[in-house]
């Protein structure tokens, strides 16, 4: 075949908008097969699982984008860094796991300074510290664009202690942990100012009163304090994911995975005061922000009725519903008591 | 501390290219330490060390950015999924273990189609299908400027055949595989014909006599049959490295990680013909191409005397000098018996 330019313009295009991350997902995951014995689970949970003699080696990737999934002029940089290891520990966190290794690759336009990569890599050891991951490798790099994060965590688990997406069974709990929506309230609210701050660079940010949400989006934590109770507890979550997307999203796919139906109750469903009042001042109706609302990293997982009596009186577990066997009816029994199903309005980047 | 808009730009600012990737690398090293006990070696090496009972876990990850790592206009969208997983691929190698496991983190623009990402991942699979690697997870998003890729790979090694940078001796014998310069010439070569179809979209490329070349910029492969080979002889290099940067490079660094001083010999770096004539061509001088064009991902290994019987006849490792106790003394003795200091120009980014 004789070399041309541009050959990879195929003749006909679909648009990935129409098809959308999980459709383009379900193509990738398709074509591939697993060869290596070590090689125990592939694409489609939290992260990979492979055996490493007595403990199976977790491993997840996340790719943050500078105009996609951050924005520097409210994002600070030590915060950024911070969050890009806390996002990807959360996907460990999600698999019943503990974190241990992180590799960083970094994108660097020319307008960054040594001393805002210094910044960056401060947010990166304060969460390394607190997570006690070992920052072990990566690649630095120029970017022609933007500010681009890849990031590699490696964690270790138990193999009969992993939680996977498809392990809830009919008539299990479903918990939740923390509270959601604040960290889509407060990108609402640092938009918001960031207007303000475009017409008039003397104002200062209106943050009063919205400490809490801002906070949640800047400084999201991974739950691995949840993930030890449950070991000290003695439980294994029969599926787990983290809440990166939006609950409903979120209960969708361990719906799907699990095989089972999902059934939540709107008056247990977790939301912040600051969360419910930030909603309202932006005219947003709070229960949708919570079921939708993407980036609280907080845990969704399903426990078995008979470990019920070990964590019911837990102060950050809140337990929102239960399976059944219908997999097709996934639905949230609204305040006044009518069924309103449950569809992913989750984050669409594409 | 107020909230205050673009907080991170700091006070002052030093520029990033005047400290260059491996500056920048330092850095960021210096304030790094290890805590888990599994962390066997971080940042330094091709990949990271991780215990993992009988053997440990290779972990190795690099970013490849649009605009800077390729050009789609010249790059075909199969060959850079190859690619990517190759040089990933040679990571594993030059630390004298086997790639198992691979994720991908993809950001697109929304001029890429699904058709276009197909190609992509038929490249991604071929070269897995060829290493033998399995694509276990990744990421995939939009990207508000070019195409991006993030791949990790896990690799396996026993704890004792591990090659690192600094296991050199004094007098070991310096090795190189295939032949250097190919990939740099290829590049050249696609640079030139592309500025042709600029001017001109309907001229066809001429690539007569540069296929060898352009085939090693387009489709480089990680040395993975040296590794087996090396294996099968029970030799374990006593330090290795990768060709991404160019042999100057690569020898400094492994002169620097091992502390002992390296020689080589003009006539004995291999060059193919074809490189040869094209950097003639380009009014290049062969030998400063060999010594500083980048991307051959060729292996750069350094094996003890006692071990050169059993590879000496192998008609793909090059035998291009030695090491000896002066570490400060790294130079190339000339067709003319001159002595020439080696310096790195490797390939510069920032």
């Amino acid at each position: 075949m004789p070399f041309t330019f541009l050959q990879h313009m195929a003749d006909t295009r679909s648009e990935i908008a129409q098809l959308g991350e999980f459709g383009l997902i379900n193509k990738i995951k398709h074509n591939v097969s697993l060869r290596n014995a070590s090689s125990l689970v592939g694409i489609g949970d939290d992260a990979a699982v492979i055996d490493a003699g007595n403990d199976c080696v977790l491993l997840s990737t996340d790719i943050l984008l500078e105009g996609i999934h951050f924005d520097l002029s409210y994002m600070p940089l030590q915060h950024l860094g911070y969050k890009a290891v806390a996002v990807n520990v959360s996907d460990i966190a999600a698999m019943n796991g503990t974190p241990e290794q992180i590799t960083i690759g970094l994108g660097l336009s020319n307008r960054f300074s040594v001393e805002a990569v210094e910044l960056l890599y401060e947010g990166i050891r304060a969460a390394c510290e607190n997570y006690n991951v070992d920052l072990v490798g990566g690649d630095t790099t120029a970017s022609s664009s933007g500010l681009v994060l890849a990031i590699s965590v490696i964690g270790r688990a138990k193999r009969e202690r992993i939680s996977y997406r498809n392990g809830a069974k009919v008539n299990d709990i479903i918990c939740v942990t923390g509270d959601l929506g604040g960290a889509y309230m407060g990108l609402q609210v640092l938009v918001r100012e960031k207007k303000v701050f475009i017409d008039n660079p003397a104002a200062q940010p209106d943050l009063e009163n919205h400490e809490y949400v801002v906070g949640r989006q800047l400084k999201p934590e991974a739950r691995m304090d949840i993930i030890h109770e449950l070991a000290d507890l003695n439980i294994v979550p029969t599926s787990m994911i983290d809440i990166s997307d939006g609950l409903a999203s979120e209960v969708l796919h361990l719906s799907k995975a699990s095989n089972v139906g999902i059934k939540l109750f709107e008056d247990k469903i977790p939301i912040d005061n600051n969360t419910f009042d930030t909603a309202l001042e932006f005219k947003l109706d709070p229960i949708v922000i919570a079921m939708n609302g993407g980036e609280d990293y907080e845990l969704l997982f399903t426990i078995n009725q008979l470990d019920f009596e070990k964590v019911k009186n837990h102060p950050d577990i809140h337990f929102i519903g239960h399976t059944h066997e219908n997999s097709t009816q996934n639905i949230l029994i609204s305040k006044a008591g009518t069924i309103v199903p449950i569809q992913a309005q989750g984050w669409k980047h594409f």
